[in-house]
């Protein structure tokens, strides 16, 4: 590990930073200043302040994301502050840019009060076409994307929560196809009730899903528990374990079909695994440690493993769902990012390995399938359309054509 | 004008604004991505989070400036509104890039009330390493930079004011050289009390000029005056017009050696002008159209005449002023920019034109002369190690060799 350390420090340090801005013209004489900036910069000015909605052709805003954090939950960091948080913020900016060709923007944000963080992001509307908010801690991270996507007309997106609920649920879907289980007769077992943990349970249901109990550290969620709830962990437990189990993880494994991780290392054993229904689904993505590994999980039955690795198969990344998602999102000046939108994702991020190309350590594409984010996008393009949140009509096989020209070609601005 | 106008909004619609996000490293494969971002970009966050000045070794916010406005005044507009505001903002990032290698953003803020803009900027201190206010309303502008340089420890600097000023008495400095006056001998009137005025008068005084009279449209700022007053102007009125001269522009300007208009077109006469004391000097600035044209202003008698124009000698351009001011403010770290460092800038705008190559339509450097921003850089970064501003020290004969080398090779990224 410490050759990691030392090369990831060393390559901040040289860079100063992984983002940088740059200009798209050039401003060498007079005439070059009297176009980009005074006078003629007072044209699309005008032209603006006449019709708002032209703030997307003349300005950066229409490719523009703001990644927003307050450092709050920053990786397996925990609350390590703003500034701490700025690396990542970047970092995920550059995936932005490589994988999709948005521009990204980090803003790392000082302060842990829900009210400020809302206010401070419509705040800067004017400025950007979408909000990736990040690493902000739960449950204050729901409050945040609600009460923004009520307020805010444009996309609000807590990567966190529908990043990894959708990579899961794609893999979920292939899954389920190469152990012919339909998706309406499954019981899933979710373990962890952050950020991810909740977006997941409303993303199965959502697709199908009848039966899921979720779990934190002290055991099941049901309807009337008395310790260790909030008003998010009540509303789940509307929502799932109809039959109201009592009891550990241990005991809601017993007969499952799948098992979701976004909790903590080890926190499965083979017996639980054992215990569970034929051909298990494990998704353990616990970072850097999975709540099982991936061998112990398949020595004790399990069919399908994911983790959050890069190490083993089937990692469940989440830039396999953000950069396309918006991509598209962004192509169609949509208003926001509604489900009809991130099952659009799930389906396009399955389908990107065909029927007979599924086995049990492929069931999620590669990260580094350029393809992915292209066919999202489109995906996405086309349900925001659909469900008219569009403001901005496109052909969707434009939408993943340019993007996959962009990738083969590697252009220097894309890259 | 109109092919101005197309060519305008062509460029702007075409490239989708003007400015862009790039990464400064590739993610094409894990390795790259383990580095970049997880598992290797905990490693800075944990040092930043153990030692929060390290932020500027490991991330941008070293070399980032935000732009930040509301759009309540933007060029000769007007209040037209954050998104419309936006192609200026974007513009005045890509000058800060193309003429010191400073990666600014635009903050386009969607409100008019002084505290929210306040404390949104200050949220914001942790990516940003300086803050450039623009095209904010007087007086509300006073009032924001005074409570953020208060409040932050990054540099807080707004361009209407200080950078119009720096420019203008660094074109003050070299005409007085060429009429032989001396500055403490000087009658100054200034036309304008908004941004920009009220800071000439603060800078000039700060220089050693003592005779300095602020006009309004009302006629000449006294203390005792009774209307159209506000906080900022009772203020000019204590440290300005000792002799409590009350009357029109024209009044004032009998016997004055120098104007200076930040105010409206024409506003000036040639008998104004003649009535000034012998070689009058002219700083003309309302944008398009000057308080009184060159020709006019020379034929009744003025020496030096400078505009806001690019196609007349002496161009009152900032341009010449923020981009090397924040180089050296960032290069040293800087916690603010303060009168020191402004004066530093002044003296080394005006010392670009050494006493002999200045003549009556050479006082101000061209705004495409590329030595200036260098040159301020090191005179500002040198004046806040000298000042105990900074928090690193440089050598300044680098910084102004680094900023030369980079115009000089045109760097992709620097262009």
């Amino acid at each position: 590990m410490s050759t990691l350390r030392e090369e990831a420090l060393k390559m901040h340090r040289e860079k100063r930073g992984k983002l940088g801005v740059y200009s798209k013209v050039t401003v060498s004489d007079a005439n070059d200043l009297s176009l980009a900036y005074s006078p003629g910069v007072a044209e699309p000015c005008l032209d603006i302040h006449e019709d708002e909605s032209k703030v997307f052709d003349y300005t950066m805003k229409g490719n523009l994301v703001a990644v927003v954090s307050n450092g709050t939950a920053v990786l397996g960091l925990g609350n390590i502050g703003p500034k701490a948080a700025m690396p990542v913020m970047e970092g995920k900016a550059l995936l932005f840019k490589s994988f999709a060709d948005v521009d990204a923007f980090p803003i790392c944000l000082d302060t842990m009060d829900t009210d400020k963080i809302v206010e401070v992001v419509k705040l800067l509307e004017p400025t950007f076409g979408g909000v990736n908010l990040e690493d902000i801690a739960a449950p204050q991270c729901f409050e945040i994307e609600e009460l923004l996507r009520k307020t805010c007309d444009i996309p609000i997106f807590h990567d966190d929560q529908h990043g990894t609920a959708i990579v899961t649920a794609a893999g979920l879907i292939n899954a389920l196809k190469l152990v012919g289980k339909d998706i309406e007769d499954i019981r899933v077992v979710i373990n962890g009730a952050g950020a991810a943990g909740v977006a997941i349970v409303k993303l199965l249901l959502h697709m199908g899903v009848k039966d899921v109990i979720l779990c934190d550290t002290k055991g099941t969620i049901y309807e009337g528990r008395t310790f260790g709830m909030n008003l998010f962990k009540e509303e789940m437990a509307r929502i799932t374990n109809k039959e109201r189990k009592q009891g550990t993880l241990a005991d809601a494994l017993l007969g499952a079909d799948v098992f979701i991780g976004v909790s903590a290392a080890g926190s499965v054993t083979k017996e639980m695994v054992r215990s569970m229904n034929h051909d298990p689904i494990i998704f353990a993505m616990a970072n850097p440690v999975p709540e099982i590994m991936p061998e112990d999980a398949k020595e004790a039955g399990a069919l399908v493993v994911g983790t959050g690795r890069s190490d083993f198969p089937n990692q469940v990344n989440n830039v396999l769902a953000f950069p396309g998602i918006f991509r598209g999102a962004l192509d169609v000046q949509a208003r926001e990012i509604n489900e009809e939108m991130k099952l659009a994702a799930v389906y396009a991020i399955a389908g990107l390995i065909s029927d007979d190309e599924i086995y049990a350590d492929y069931v999620i594409p590669d990260p580094f399938d350029r393809r992915v984010a292209a066919h999202v996008a489109a995906a996405v393009a086309n349900a925001a359309m659909e469900t008219g949140v569009s403001q901005k009509n496109v052909n969707v096989e434009e939408v993943k054509k340019r993007l996959l020209t962009l990738v083969e070609e590697k252009q220097p601005a894309f890259l």
